[in-house]
């Protein structure tokens, strides 16, 4: 498995979306479908993000979620944090004091400091996670605008939403009605 | 699980014992047994390290490994890459092209160049690689000895290895021995 999961690809794919304003606050499942990646996962994925002071939510018919903070304020690596928790690039095992040679009983040289195959991990993982910090969610986005989207494909997609929210409307009104029939059947 | 693996902590740590020049030639089991870590794993990741040629073996009573270049030239992602294989840090499925709006019919435009998200994560990985390509053997080497390591270590470590090499021997004389018994008795 990589070390970058399929969970960091969606919730960054996802969050392009919230970038730009839009009229709607869109719900996971919207954006998991203007996406085509799946709604149950991404469905996990935007808790933990709201958690990490990435998006956040409001309830209700037109809840939904945004950005939290500025895009230029959100990093690749907040977003790998969020979705995957703080995971070690490697995982020492302070193999160093195991030597047969000290039978059990490590002189201190042996474990003076940290480990030198550690350190270079340690160094390397910084490295990363400092390349990561340096593209913001706004920087990913003037890229893909960058592509050359055609001029009418943000307003398509403004539309998109719109119509998404007011099915979802629709769908609250229908079954209002549903149920206050009910009652009067009943 | 760590993207660096247990796999490469050990053979690091078994590699430096061949950094010095040794009379013998040990065997992973030796490697392993001073180091102190899983013998039938070591086993398994020697031949691996010989392929990628960064040991070289030898067969017979007197066989075992030696490093097959100067450990100068052995950098710590010659050692990842060849117990881990070349692994990716981010898997990218190309979600970019399965957008809603598009229908199944991703637009020219859309899947143009490398995705945005992957480039920065392919950028990552490429710099997470050249530091890992900087530290060679020979450096980690250097970084041990300087942790105040006793004058007097290294030929008990020499000792150690032609003990078990006189060990291994002396179990081939009586095992030839007690075949020879076996024959003269039938």
């Amino acid at each position: 498995m990589a070390y970058i999961g399929t969970g960091v690809e969606y919730a960054l794919h996802c969050l392009l979306w919230l970038v730009a304003p839009l009229e709607q606050r869109p719900s996971s499942r919207d954006l998991a479908e203007i996406q085509g990646v799946p709604p149950a996962f991404v469905a996990k994925i935007f808790p933990k993000l709201e958690k990490a002071g990435i998006v956040e939510a409001s309830g209700g018919i037109r809840g939904g979620y945004r950005l939290a903070r500025a895009p230029e304020d959100i990093s690749v690596l907040d977003v790998v944090d969020a979705v995957e928790g703080r995971k070690a690039l490697f995982d020492c095992q302070e193999v160093r004091g195991r030597c047969a040679l000290f039978d059990n009983k490590p002189p201190k040289w042996a474990n003076r400091g940290v480990c030198g195959i550690h350190a270079v991990m340690l160094h390397a993982e910084k490295v990363l996670r400092d390349e990561l910090a340096k593209t913001s969610l706004a920087s990913l986005t003037a890229g893909v605008l960058g592509k050359g989207i055609p001029s009418g494909f943000m307003s398509e997609v403004q539309t998109w939403f719109a119509d998404r929210q007011a099915a979802r409307e629709d769908a609250r009104i229908v079954g209002m009605r549903s149920r206050s029939t009910t009652r009067e059947d009943a």
